[in-house]
């Protein structure tokens, strides 16, 4: 099952997705059968796998290595939920997780969802994947002073409502479970659209906040 | 291995563990062996298994389901990092890892970091797990609304400071993998501050934060 599939499968209500068990990360849970556990084991997954490979729903037009070290070149990449993929593993997989927002204040929570798009329009068929890291000076810093980096100087958020609703995008967390990066960054727009997308990557990369990016790859994609 | 030969081993730097592989997230990208992927993998795992079951470090003295579910009795508690407990699978275990601090400010993570003290004191045989989920009207307020309500509002950090170093504790986030809670809260302590600990668990629970709290389980504990 593709995430297309997935995604139509009318298992998602709001975003929360909503199955019979498991994810990687449940499986003690199921194998300890403690009824009073799982609760919200049966319930709710957030996480993807990007799975790198020889297939996939989206086709690699470009990978280029923007900082650190670069990722094994792949022709393909599939989204999965990250339950189904045991068994489909690529050349490589990452993995992430939707969560609440980190940064956003209310008003900004409110311009957001008022003018931003679902993923999945069939008018964008181009998408990118760039995942990135940032250094441990960064993951030391408060949340205040994150935040004033983010938002105060660098308007991540305010640059990011300029593009929208053409370009739609999605973050995925990943630090926290061990993986090579810290964020998966996806964006999806139409090909009308692409010197827009360029504009956006271009904005963000010139921030103060990019100076703390010390893993990054832009990878693009078309729709199969 | 249990936790404190673990942390015993030298492999904790600043709380990073280091470690060869592995951990239950990163398993795929072992599997791929993409050596490109792997720098940040071979590296740290912030992952615990909390196991309550028949053995363990700790022995369970009682278990109070302050609100919501409650969890099956136990007898003894084990906490050991994630890649270590594959076999080990108690009567239930809950997962959560350590990570950035959320809404603590730079002067009151400064004012923390200069009085907290660590986990594993040789005085401190009492210890108290509490886990706890909050509603999802606490997760889909923007940062600045649930920070209004845990610091301005409930005071977390200004009443966390009052009783240190006396007692120690330990957040592990646990919502976004897909656990039962949302945090796992530890605090260890000797038994002469037993009431100061009783102290700030009354004042965090009468808070207007605590009002998004729909379920929490008291298990205390002493060492073995």
């Amino acid at each position: 099952m593709n995430r297309k599939d997935f995604l139509k499968s009318g298992l998602i209500l709001g975003g929360a997705t909503l199955l019979p068990t498991n994810s990687v990360f449940s499986q003690s849970l199921i194998e300890n059968k403690t009824d009073l556990l799982v609760d919200k084991v049966s319930m709710t997954t957030n996480t993807f796998d990007f799975i790198g490979g020889d297939i996939g729903e989206w086709k690699v037009i470009h990978m280029n290595p923007v900082c650190g070290l670069p990722l094994e070149k792949v022709s393909y990449l599939d989204i999965l939920p990250s339950m189904t993929t045991k068994m489909n593993k690529g050349i490589w997989t990452l993995t992430g997780f939707t969560s609440n927002v980190r940064y956003a204040e209310k008003d900004e929570r409110e311009k957001l969802v008022a003018v931003q798009s679902d993923l999945g329009r069939p008018s964008a068929t181009c998408a990118a994947l760039i995942p990135i890291r940032k250094t441990e000076t960064w993951w030391t810093m408060a949340q205040d002073e994150r935040r004033k980096i983010f938002e105060a100087k660098s308007h991540h958020i305010e640059t990011g409502l300029k593009y929208m609703p053409a370009i739609a995008r999605k973050l995925y967390h990943c630090r926290d479970i061990g993986q090579p990066f810290d964020f998966l960054t996806w964006f999806e727009y139409a090909p009308q659209d692409s010197d827009k997308f360029e504009e956006l990557v271009k904005s963000l990369r010139e921030t103060e906040e990019w100076k703390y990016v010390d893993r990054e790859i832009d990878i693009r994609l078309i729709k199969v």
